[in-house]
C-alpha cells in the first residue's frame, strides 16, 4: 500500500540547501474553536503574550492558514486525511458526530499516523478526537484513535461539549454525564469528565510519549479542549488573565504548548521535530467573551466566511525554519499530511484525490524580508458547508455563491455583560433558506485589500477573475465524488455508559 | 522659567539599575491617521510586514497607547505639551485647524523642542504640523513649527488635506492649491504640493538634521503625511502592497521609518537615542479600504470609542529598552512631554496641570514574561470631544457619557468595491444631538474583557466601580480650566497663497 520514497525530501523543490533530517518527527498541537484574532501574536489586544507567540518568533507565522471547514468533526477528519470532509464523508446531519452518531472516520482513509507508521514512526494522540466512538454498541469503539494509526492514545475526549459538561455552575446547574466522557485509549475513565485536571493529563501523557519515544521518529497530535465553550482552566490559571475566562484558558493551553516544547529541548531533539501549532477553525462569536475573535475577519465558526476559516498557524522546527518568519501564502490545514508524508519520505495510496499540498517548500524559504506582491499561479481552495460549495477561493478572490448569515451585533441580550446565556449559532444548516442566502451572480471579494470581505466587487469589472473561478469550481465539481455520509446516523445504543443505570463513574485517582 | 534638574535621570523610579545615558536624544515618528490594527505586528490579515515591525521586534510595542483626542490638531497639541486639548485651547470650531484659522497653539504653551532646548537640545522637525498657520496675513507664519521652539524646520506641511490635493484624478479632478500648501520652514515652496517626493523630502530633512547633530543632544519631531486619506505614495511603491493603495502608502511610510534607525545606527548614536513610532489617533473608517484599520476597536477617528484613540505605540533604544517586550500598561501620547523632560534633566514650567506621566519606569523593565492581572493603582484618562467631556477610562473600565454615532457597516454606496466617493465623518460635532448620544447611567464597559466595547456592564453590579469613576471625573473637573478655544477664528485673509493671484507655485527643482 505503501511505498517508500526512493528520493527522501524533495529538497529540490526549494532553492535551499538547508539540511533537512531524515524521518523529522512531527507534533501536531491544535487548538479547538480558538479564533483567527485570539494569540497576543495575531494581534489581540489584551491577551497575555506568552509561549504560543514566542514560538512565533522563534518559527514562522502563516497570516493566510485555512482550516477545511468550520466545523470540528470535518476539520479534524481533513486535517488527519488531507482530503476535503466532503470526500472522506464528514458531511450530512449535524455536519459533525454527535453521541449517539454510529459513524466515524472511515477505515478506509489514511491518516497521518497510518502513513507515518509505514515509515517507522512512533503514533500517538492526546485530546479531543470528535471522529467517532461506537458503531454497534456502547463500547466497541470501533471509531477510536487507535483504529486509525494511533499506537498511543493517552488521555482523550471523543466530544468537546463543555458547556453540557459545566461544572462551574455558570452555564450549568449541574453535568449531563450521557454528554461528557473521558477516556484512556479505549477504556471510559471519567463520566461525565471533571474539568480540573484535564489539560494537565494530556500533558503528563504527551510528555510520556515523547521521553519514550525519543530515539525514534514520531509523530504526535496533541489535540486541546481549550478554547472550546464553556471556558474552563484549572483552578492556578483562573483569573491570571486580564481578558477574563478565555484568557485563563489561552493560559492554560499556552503552558502546556511551552511544557511539550520544553520537553523537545531538553531532550535535544527540537533541530529534529517540526512542531505545527492551530487552530480547527474560527471563533464562535455568538457566545460573546466566552468564545474567540476572529479579528477583523467576517463571521465565526460554523460559517464559509473568513473568520470562520481562517485560523492561526505556526510552524517552528529550530535550525530548519528561520526565527521570525511571517507568510502570507495560502496554505491549508489539508497541508499537513502531504507535509508529513514528503519528511517521512512515503508514498501514500495513490487511489485519491488529495486536497493538500506539502508546505515544506514554505518551511524552508530563509528570506524574512517582506514579500510583495505576486501570485504567479494562484491557489484554490473550495469552502464547503456540509456537501454544498459554498465558496471557492482563488488567489487574493473569493467567491461566495452562498453565504450564511452573521451573528448579530447587539448581544445584550444573550450576553448580558458579555456572559453568554445559550450556547447556540445563528446559523447552521447549510440549506435552511432562512439563515442562507444565494448569490447568482456570486458576491466576490478581494481578500488582499479587503480582509474582513465587506466591499463586494462590481462583478462587470472582474468578469475575467469570475470566469477563472467558475472554470476551477467546473474542474473541482466535476471530479467530486463525495464520501457516504458518516454523520447521519444515530442510535442511542451506541452512547457510551459506564457504571449502568448512573452512567457516572471516575477510575482515577482522587 | 527652567530648572535643570539636580537628580539626573530619576532612576530610583525603577528597580532596574541599567545605564540609561545623560540627555539621550529623541526622536518622535507620528503617523497621520493610522488605525490600531493596521501593521503587522499589530495583526492586520494582509499588510506586509517591514521595518516598523522590526522596530518592534528589537523594543518595546505598547498595546494601550492611548492618543489625546482622535482629531488631528488636538491630539498633535497635546502631544508636544504634555497636556489635554481643552486645556491648550485646542477645541471649539471644527475641532482642528482650517487654511482660514487665525488660531494656532498658544505661545505661552511650553512644547517638548522649547523644554529641551533648555537642557541644551537640537531641536527639529518635519512633515505634517497643524497647528496653525497665520494669525494676521497670509505669510506672517505666527503660528508656524518655529515659533514653537524648533530650530531647524524643513519641509512641512500645515495640513493633510490629501484629500482636496489629489493629483491622481482618482477622488478629485484637479487639485485645490487654497488648500494645499508646502512650506521649508517658514516659506511657501509648492501650492499645491505635490506627493510623489514628499516623504522623500521628509526624510532627507531628517537625516540632514540628525547628521548634522550627531554630537549633541537632539529632538526631532517626524511627522508623516501617511496615512492620511488620499492614498498616495510615491511611484516606487506604488502596487507593491497586496493590501492595495493603502499598504502602498504604508510601505513608503515604512522605508522612511527603516532610513531613519538605519541612520542612527550608521552614526552609532543608536544607544543614546529613544526613538518613539507612534500614530496620532485612530484610523478613518468611512473611507473604507483607504482608511485605516482600527482591528477589533469599535469606532475610528473623530470618536470617542477605542477606536478612535487606542493607537500604535513603539519605543526602541537598543541597549536601554529591552527587545521583544509588550506592554500593556495604559498610558497616553501627553507621556512624552514627561518622559522627554525627565530623561533631559529639565524642571517644565510648575504654573500648569500637566495630564501626562513619565514612562521611564515602564521603558526600562526588563521582563518579557507575561504580566498579569494587576491594577495595584489603575491610572484614569479623560477622553474628550472639542470640551466636552465624553468618557472616563480607569483601570479596566470605560464609563461613557456621551457617545458617538457609528459609521455604518455598509459602505456599498459611500464606497463602492471599497473605493471611497467622498471624505466624510459619520459623527464629527460633538453637541449634535442626532449623532451624539447621552448616556445616563454611563455605557460602561470592561476595556480587558470586552475591548471591542460590545457588551455594557449592568451598572448595578459594578457600583463600586462607578463611584469611583464619578469620583475621578469630579476631582477632574474641579480642575479643568479650558483655555481659550483657537480653532473658531476664521478669516479668509489669513490663506496661504504664494505668487497671487493664482495661488499657485513651485519653487523646488523640478
Amino acid at each position: 500500500m505503501f511505498l517508500q520514497s526512493q528520493e527522501g525530501i524533495a529538497k529540490t523543490n526549494t532553492a535551499d540547501s538547508k539540511t533537512v533530517p531524515d524521518k523529522p518527527n512531527i507534533v501536531l498541537l491544535v487548538a479547538d474553536d480558538m479564533g483567527w484574532g485570539d494569540l497576543c501574536s495575531y494581534g489581540h489586544p489584551t491577551q497575555e503574550c506568552g509561549e504560543i507567540d514566542k514560538m512565533a518568533v522563534e518559527g514562522m507565522r502563516f497570516l493566510q492558514w485555512y482550516s477545511a471547514d468550520s466545523l470540528c468533526s470535518p476539520s479534524r477528519a481533513a486535517l488527519l486525511t488531507g482530503r476535503l470532509p466532503v470526500r472522506v464523508g464528514i458531511w450530512g446531519g449535524e455536519r459533525l458526530f454527535l453521541t449517539t452518531s454510529t459513524g466515524g472516520l472511515p477505515k478506509n482513509e489514511t491518516t497521518i499516523a497510518e502513513a507515518l507508521k509505514e515509515a517507522g514512526y512512533a503514533t500517538g494522540m492526546v485530546g479531543k478526537w470528535h471522529l467517532g466512538i461506537n458503531e454497534f454498541s456502547p463500547d466497541d469503539g470501533s471509531h477510536l484513535p487507535h483504529h486509525h494509526g494511533f499506537d498511543f492514545v493517552g488521555t482523550n475526549i471523543p466530544f468537546t461539549n463543555h458547556w453540557a459538561c459545566d461544572e462551574s455552575k455558570i452555564h450549568m446547574d449541574s453535568p449531563e454525564p450521557m454528554l461528557c466522557f473521558k477516556y484512556w485509549n479505549s477504556t471510559l475513565v471519567q463520566q461525565p469528565f471533571r474539568h480540573d485536571n484535564l489539560t494537565a493529563s494530556f500533558l503528563q501523557d504527551s510528555v510520556a510519549f515523547i521521553h519514550n519515544n525519543k530515539d525514534r521518529p514520531f509523530f504526535f497530535y496533541f489535540s486541546f479542549a481549550h478554547m472550546h465553550t464553556d471556558m474552563f482552566s484549572a483552578p492556578r490559571f483562573r483569573q491570571t488573565s486580564r481578558r477574563g475566562r478565555y484568557g485563563d484558558g489561552l493560559r492554560e493551553m499556552d503552558w502546556a504548548v511551552g511544557e511539550v516544547l520544553t520537553t523537545l529541548v531538553s531532550l535535544q531533539i527540537q533541530h529534529r521535530t517540526l512542531v505545527i501549532f492551530l487552530s480547527d477553525h474560527g471563533g464562535h462569536l455568538e457566545i460573546c467573551t466566552e468564545g474567540g475573535s476572529n479579528g477583523i475577519l467576517k463571521g465565526g465558526k460554523a460559517s464559509t466566511w473568513d473568520g470562520g476559516l481562517r485560523v492561526p498557524g505556526i510552524a517552528w522546527w529550530p535550525g530548519v525554519v528561520a526565527p521570525g518568519q511571517v507568510s502570507h501564502d495560502l496554505v491549508s490545514s489539508m497541508d499537513v499530511f502531504q507535509t508529513a508524508v514528503e519528511l517521512a519520505g512515503v508514498t501514500p495510496p495513490d487511489d485519491r484525490i488529495y486536497d493538500g499540498k506539502s508546505l515544506v517548500p514554505i518551511l524552508l524559504k530563509t528570506s524574512a524580508a517582506p514579500t510583495s506582491k505576486s501570485t504567479p499561479s494562484p491557489r484554490t481552495l473550495f469552502h464547503y458547508c456540509s456537501d454544498r460549495l459554498m465558496a471557492v477561493r482563488h488567489g487574493e478572490y473569493k467567491a461566495h455563491f452562498y453565504s450564511m448569515e452573521l451573528p448579530g451585533v447587539d448581544y445584550t441580550q444573550a450576553c448580558p455583560s458579555g456572559v453568554p446565556t445559550e450556547d447556540y449559532y445563528a446559523s447552521f444548516d447549510c440549506y435552511d433558506t432562512e439563515t442562507v442566502t444565494h448569490h447568482n451572480p456570486p458576491l466576490l471579494f478581494n481578500i488582499d485589500t479587503d480582509p474582513g470581505e465587506r466591499y463586494p466587487l462590481a462583478i462587470n469589472e472582474h468578469a475575467g477573475t469570475l470566469f477563472e473561478i467558475l472554470l476551477e469550481k467546473l474542474k473541482h465539481e466535476i471530479n467530486m465524488v463525495p464520501g457516504k455520509s458518516q454523520c447521519e446516523e444515530q442510535s442511542e445504543t451506541v452512547q457510551p455508559c459506564c457504571n449502568p443505570p448512573s452512567c457516572t463513574c471516575n477510575y482515577e485517582a482522587p
